[in-house]
């Protein structure tokens, strides 16, 4: 019953050693196996859930040690996942302090994503600040990290559905579709909060992979040539720029901040986004973008995992079509969500003003077409920071033919290219799948 | 000695008569000029500058009355404007009350920009939150609001020279090419407060001119089938969307917010920016545009006070020097700043990434270009709104014969659409002049 709920990092951590002084400071600290009991019992809301029979808890350390303790906790009648941040992370060679307030960001986005999306965001049952500690659903197996499913071949027959659902309830009704500016910059100034992830991503997705950094490392020998070829292409950075500057001072919507293949659990017929620690007001096609991106590595770096039973060449269908019906989907759901409430409290497109039929199909294609071609640029910029800088995926890495890996990944790196530079002649997810196409067979 | 500071408004507004009961609740109190006197006498900062002797204080109320007290304040050794914001506004034939808190944004935004535009800002001596009060240096005549010069017919040979200095300083030093990220989603964060002063933009620029609205006026019945026009131009309701969805959405810099004409003072070789009420953290295209528009409509005023002993035509000449120097100095310093602070502590290009002259090259022309759209674009907006929306300039106002304002109004509007449609394709500011001037010869 090994629960790998955030078994999972965004980046490669190592936990450091912290002086225990600066911990009691302000209330906060770590617990462990046994002090989590104790904890679990002074907690009504947690009390509730689990019952009072605390000698027979079962609890286990699952976190994978880097950034965060995750416990799950299982009693005869409950069960529930414990997360709890800690202050410090330790980047490969450098100490580096992070806010753990980054829990309060994520117990508020996966409540409000809760709230607009309950069928595939896990119930927190309790948060408590100082601690900095979420106490929600645990996702029972066979709930796996879809990252895993897809690099063992899994096939989730409603994940389009699933997750287009997600992001165009939770895109859209934190936006200014939906929300009235007061609402909104309220929420976008509490986000503002969560500066110290933001930055992070600033550095690990936006310039780290164009520069050389003590943290970037790609298959070597065999990709060195490409990953320079990242740091000279002055059309890339140029992009680059473009959407960095989108990330950093466009308040869309609050979007997720994260959302990679390794941040939903999976099911046949269940999908659950989990980890939203880095959410804040951002450019929509972030998550969009993040989702399909991975699909896409996903997707090239099936060659690698192709065994004489399975070639996986019907599993490569299989993705794309998902990818496919992942924007279409979204795309369809998104718009009728603006339909219904275009009488709603949002401000953006008042009914008074977009008043004929023509009109709102004019406005909606431009929007659409620019976060479409948002989505294309960060899905891009995601892949290529999984194949040249700090951060790189379990769908590559557990390839074990090294240049099988780096032939796999260099395919990915071009389809990210050619995304990038070419995203506003790209038309439909359609042409994006035939681009793929055409890069795999190249 | 009439002050004209601050006699001004952003759009037509009647004071209130608010109950009593709600002005002590939190310890403001609005002052009169007798009870100003006992503030003043207890008030440290202002008694260094005014000295003792209390009952040789001058003071004279200038506030056009509707959204703030306005005083100067004049004593034998030294002179001060104090500025109190009131906790209500009441708009034509609505109750409508306006967070007294903008003043402090306003404080707060006069501060910053005198700090990073000495010359150009004047100096806030004392700031008192719970009464919603600025006490700031008197602009002492021959200082006049700068409308008021266009109207009158008056050359200012440094101006072009002085605004341009100020938006470089206050764009630059307050954005993303200077700020790290922590820094920035700050100040991002604080200025989200403003939030009612946005919502009023919004409304005033971005939405009721598009749409039928009982505080829309124009010079009716001449321009009723041009107001009329507005309302049922699909392409320019388009325009209008993506430019408010970038207003409420791009945290770029520290903007005005309001930099129109009547937001300046001047004198032959002087020029104070002053009421940044409307402050927050908005695109940059914002203030340039509104500075730039309001000088347009300048332009197509004057026809309307052409004499036989002054046709104006050499005036026009000079308005059109003066925008096309303002935006290219701006261009010029803008750049200047950037390229002496590209190893500054900015984070949005790197110079290990932005790393030859090529690529920096690039990337800043592609920032400008984006700017200069956006600097058209909101400029047009704001040129429209002054003409079908509620709040109209003085420098039409003041034209008596109605038919004669009507057409000068019609030429600007006609400049406005065009400047609106057709940014993208527009090169340089010399193009803008001579669309300016192609629309004054139809």
């Amino acid at each position: 019953m090994t629960q790998k709920q955030l078994q999972k990092s965004s980046i490669l951590l190592v936990l450091p050693l912290y002086p225990k002084s600066t911990m009691a400071s302000d209330g906060f600290r770590p617990l462990d196996e046994k002090s989590l009991v104790e904890y679990i019992k002074s907690t009504p809301s947690l009390v509730s859930i689990l019952g009072k029979q605390f000698d027979k808890l079962e609890i286990k350390e699952v976190g994978d040690g880097n950034l965060n303790f995750v416990y799950i906790v299982v009693a005869p009648s409950g069960s529930i996942v414990i997360k709890q941040a800690l202050p410090y992370i330790r980047c490969i060679g450098e100490s580096w302090p992070m806010a753990k307030e980054r829990a309060y960001f994520e117990a508020t986005a996966l409540k409000e994503h809760a709230r607009l999306s309950p069928k595939h965001v896990p119930e927190v049952y309790h948060f408590d600040r100082t601690m900095c500690l979420i106490g929600m659903r645990y996702l029972e197996p066979p709930h796996i990290i879809l990252r895993k499913g897809l690099i063992a071949g899994v096939e989730y027959p409603l994940l389009a559905q699933h997750i287009s659902d997600y992001m165009a309830k939770t895109l859209f009704f934190t936006s200014l579709l939906y929300l009235t500016t007061t609402d909104h910059k309220r929420a976008v100034a509490e986000f503002c909060g969560n500066v110290e992830l933001c930055r992070l991503t600033e550095q690990v997705v936006f310039s780290d992979p164009y520069k050389v950094s003590e943290y970037n490392r790609c298959t070597s020998p065999y990709l060195d040539a490409d990953a320079e070829a990242v740091r000279n292409d002055n059309g890339l950075k140029i992009e680059v720029a473009e959407l960095k500057s989108k990330f950093c001072e466009r308040a869309q919507a609050l979007i997720h901040g994260d959302l990679h293949t390794g941040s939903l659990m999976v099911t046949h017929d269940s999908t659950q986004v989990i980890d939203p620690e880095f959410s804040f007001y951002g450019p929509m096609g972030f998550d969009i973008g993040a989702f399909i991106g991975n699909l896409i590595l996903a997707y090239f770096s099936q060659d690698g995992h192709a065994e004489q039973a399975n070639n996986r060449k019907s599993y490569k269908v299989w993705i794309l079509k998902t990818i496919t019906e992942t924007w279409n989907l979204f795309h369809q759901k998104f718009l009728a969500l603006w339909d219904e409430h275009k009488d709603g409290p949002g401000e953006a497109y008042l009914p008074e003003i977009y008043n004929n039929t023509e009109l709102r199909q004019l406005v909606t294609q431009k929007y659409m077409k620019e976060l479409f071609e948002d989505t294309l640029g960060f899905g891009a910029a995601k892949m290529i920071r999984r194949i040249v800088g700090v951060a790189h995926v379990e769908d590559f890495e557990s390839i074990k033919d090294v240049a099988k890996r780096a032939d796999c990944e260099r395919q990915a790196l071009s389809c990210a290219k050619k995304l990038l530079k070419e995203r506003r002649n790209i038309k439909s997810i359609e042409e994006v799948v035939s681009t793929i196409e055409q890069v795999q067979l190249q």
